[in-house]
């Protein structure tokens, strides 16, 4: 366990920098940079907000992160996802594009990093174990889905709403014979285009002689240069007047010095959405991080990268930004284009203001369907339906878990989504262990091994009966236990004696302690002694301080094969035990045949 | 397990019925009928009922539960903790007293019967067991004090609001200059004389020679006697003119057929409170079935029981009762006084419609003070604070859910108290689960057996790392996994070998296949092999589905012994394994030492 405290991690790389560093992190920033800008101005129209807010969410939060995060390689700023979830927590209390709106953003940026801060710092990491692989993968997919559900109204120059993936559809199809078909060949083009450069540019370059790093970076430039083509287009054939929405004018200029005011009404209404974009944002950050630090042999922190993300996204509502976190595409191209520290961050945060100043001029005739294209070719590679058909064959529980979060995403709304797969998953695993396996054991001839008698030619004694609890003894499951002792005694008339090896039984709660004293009764009642074996080390020490051990009728054996050999020898005489057996940690002098 | 559909136990009982069980039937009828009326007029005036309708809630269930139910001596009716949270959830929608108030009763009535029913019929029992033993028993217990509190005010003859112990109490705090003497008196004499009965009146009978039985009998009988004398005082000393309250008229006649007015607003607010209910009402019925049917070596099956309270709890409706359930010391009686079939609580009811037809009148001048007094000692009995030394000492989990449960109940009101004390033992068995106890193992000397190296004396190697895995490994702790084989392996540098000892793993979910094939790759890069031994039947069949298990590094051993015979055959050499340890389930053929 890793108990120190929340740390800077800037004071570990900052020391040994050198020339050589900045000349890579400079780099990857410049090639980073590239690629933030569309996808910035792309996701704060997705979230429902002006293109510049993008920019602004990719400056401070940059910066930030490159002081607190533990990753090298890690990229902040406005993610798909969290784009869409911002959009459907802020829907409800106000108009999109209203500055109601865009307060409401900060507020959400501002909650959310307060909540990641406290949970780092309360080193809560683990809560985001809850969300199940499962269920952040059909949640993933699900919102990949609705993303591109609500772009392509943008696509073909359409009005439409609705937060879920029917409504969406239904109102875009309403509208289908009011589509802009200067727009439809725009937005069209353009994702046919970066459809292309994704499957074929590189290997094109690459048959060009480029070398195949250049190779890769250069087809990651598609939506830069469909970016300035179309708008190049719009400009020159004036598409505005034939219906091609642009971008049209930015406010040129840093990001603002904001702070959202406070209502008290609005931010509780805004505490669950913001709680979720946090659960969300902060697991897909970290498996970023986690899968890009285990390529170059290095570590992250989750609680460190807890309180980085909260600090980040508190940066982001004072800076007039929105809900923030580590991005995939972004964070790999990062490290293929050889970041080594997150300086290199802090200098992408430098491009992004330069064009802030510089560049926003030039978007003015960039057409939204572009934007709408560049989304769809993102999120559509984040559609996992393989997912689907693993979880199916390896575990129907997972696969149930998946598809009600992808159905409830799809069909009710992000958030509702989310809530519904952590219900989903937490019920069913509490399902299964409320209905143990319980198998009954003999002993393999010529071994010490315990195995069910079902699966494997066992020897058994009709005067033993040996019981393995495959669960963890708690409230939900201790009455099936009962029932399964009651079950199994009844069919065996010269039953003496029953032997429960506690292999996997890895803890008893008092629900079913007293569940164990029950049957414990009915058994002696019947003249059966009850037995306990391999009881775990910090089982038996808590067992130790009970009445049901000082009452209990028959022993604590070490092993199930002791208990055997003292109840029932005849199974163990073909190979009696080994010596040293005597060296048990609990008693097990020989056990009297008829206890009563 | 048991599969037959819901079935009519009175078809068992009925056939064998004679002459000699009817009077055992009817005596027992007889004194529970005695018991009842006083019960069931306090209850409902708890509930916030007028007396009558505890009545009514009094015969019809009881003539259904006779037809529907398991057990052979259950008791249903109104009960006291039910009617406190009939009180509670009726309270936000009507006034005490009013029609709308009684007919939302009704609604509760048939809202918790048809819950009870489905659950039933889809055999939904198991659900109750999520409900732990530390909950119900703190729930009970705060209930009891709530309970006592609100009759406070009628003992004291005040008017006090609040639903929540502190509000009460200090409700009546501020209106003790207006207490009321004779009341006082009234209620004050009935407490100590009951609280007499239940502690001296047995033991005074034994020695003044009555037979045990008889004597425990009339010391049940405690409430009639203070009825009959204070309702005789009241009569006698004009009462009602010092400011004594008493119940007044009440409507002669059998239970009214009713049809709670459907309200689709009221009822859908009624259906949390509703199921709330229905839980307690099952859970408490339940357990004091099982406690006397296991002294009569009989069996009730939960499904049926639920069923015969759904029938009942319809029934209640239908008639202008309220929701009722199975009563513990009303049962406990019917039990003692010898009733052997379920038809003495036709009996009973039979002489409840007597008492309603007949004797309403003579209970003109009962005070009410009397009946608060045998509701507080009563539910004064249900308060069991030694519970919470016990699992103090045992178990600190259930410590934390046990007085969450009794402080959410005490201060928030009970609805919140039960659905805190689901929600914390939930998420303290989640949490626990979620970090696994993960031991590293050694060889016992001279045995098979590998036990904690913390706790044991064991041998082990340093090219082979054991590690057990104490829980089953799913979404919640699969990262706990890969940190501590992260950690064990850091110290390690001579390590060739993993083998997780899967003894304890009962499941493998799709999370945490994911973390083993990241552990798996990660050991690879390091030139360390992974193995797995003594992993359970039903995981292994799915696992052998799976690319992580084809891909495996290392193998899969039977025993964790075999897997040291194999990767570090110097620590078995004192003790060679025992002939036939090769009739072995899955591969064990001999391991190269170095696989890379």
């Amino acid at each position: 366990m890793h108990h120190r405290l929340p740390s800077l991690p800037v004071l570990d790389w900052g020391r040994g920098y050198d020339r050589e560093t900045l000349a890579a992190d400079a780099l990857a920033a410049a090639i980073v940079t590239v690629m933030l800008i569309p996808q910035s101005l792309a996701y704060a129209l997705l979230a429902g907000l002006p293109p510049e807010v993008g920019l602004y969410a990719s400056i401070a939060p940059l910066l930030v992160y490159a002081v607190f995060g533990s990753s090298r390689v890690l990229a902040v700023g406005p993610v798909a996802v969290v784009s869409l979830m911002t959009a459907a927590a802020i829907a409800p209390h106000a108009a999109a594009g209203s500055p109601a709106y865009w307060e409401a953003a900060m507020a959400l940026a501002l909650l959310s990093g307060g909540m990641l801060l406290a949970f780092g710092l309360l080193r809560l990491g683990f809560l985001a174990n809850f969300l199940s692989h499962p269920v952040i993968s059909g949640f993933i997919s699900a919102s990949a889905l609705v993303i591109t559900a609500s772009q392509l109204k943008t696509l073909l120059g359409v009005r439409a709403e609705g937060e879920t993936l029917p409504a969406l559809l239904a109102s875009i199809a309403g509208q289908l014979p009011q589509a802009n078909a200067a727009t439809l060949a725009v937005g069209g083009g353009a994702v046919a285009f970066l459809l292309w450069t994704r499957a074929r540019l590189q290997p094109l370059l690459l048959r060009l002689g480029v070398a195949p790093r250049a190779a890769g970076m250069l087809a990651k430039a598609g939506p830069v240069l469909a970016i300035v083509v179309t708008t190049a287009l719009a400009w020159a054939f004036d598409l505005q007047r034939s219906g091609v929405k642009v971008v049209g004018q930015i406010p040129q200029g840093l990001s603002p010095l904001t702070w959202p005011r406070f209502d008290p009404a609005l931010w509780r209404e805004l505490l669950a959405p913001a709680l979720l974009i946090s659960a969300v944002g902060f697991v897909e950050s970290v498996s970023v991080g986690h899968t890009l630090a285990a390529r170059r042999r290095e570590r992250i922190e989750p609680d460190q990268e807890l309180v980085a993300l909260g600090a980040s996204n508190l940066s982001a509502a004072v800076t007039g930004g929105f809900p923030v976190t580590g991005g995939f595409a972004r964070s790999v191209v990062n490290a293929d284009a050889g970041a080594r520290t997150p300086f290199a961050g802090v200098l992408t945060a430098a491009g992004i203001a330069g064009a802030s100043l510089l560049l926003t001029p030039a978007l003015f005739h960039l057409p939204q369907a572009t934007l709408a294209a560049t989304i769809v070719v993102a999120v559509l590679s984040l559609v996992d339906l393989k997912m689907l058909r693993d979880t199916w064959a390896y575990s129907r529980a997972d696969f149930v878990a998946a598809t009600a979060t992808m159905a409830a995403t799809l069909l009710a709304g992000v958030e509702q989504g989310l809530v519904a797969g952590i219900a989903v998953s937490l019920g069913l695993h509490l399902y299964r262990t409320s209905r143990p396996h319980i198998a009954v054991v003999g002993l393999v001839p010529g071994t010490e091994h315990f195995r069910n008698v079902l699966r494997h030619d066992v020897r058994v004694s009709p005067r033993v009966l040996g019981l393995r609890v495959d669960e963890s003894l708690y409230f939900a499951n201790a009455r099936a236990l009962e029932d399964a002792v009651n079950r199994e005694v009844a069919s065996r008339p010269e039953l003496r004696h029953v032997v429960l090896q506690c292999t996997a039984v890895n803890d008893i709660d008092a629900s079913a302690l007293e569940s164990l004293e029950a049957v414990m009764e009915r058994l002696q009642a019947g003249g059966i002694a009850l037995h306990l074996s391999e009881v775990k080390g910090p089982v038996m020490d808590r067992l130790r301080k009970t009445a049901f051990l000082r009452h209990l009728t028959g022993k604590v054996f070490l092993s199930q094969y002791e208990a055997v050999a003292a109840l029932a020898p005849e199974l163990t005489k073909a190979a009696p035990p080994p010596p040293g057996a005597a060296g048990a940690a609990f008693p097990t002098a020989a056990f009297p045949a008829r206890p009563y």
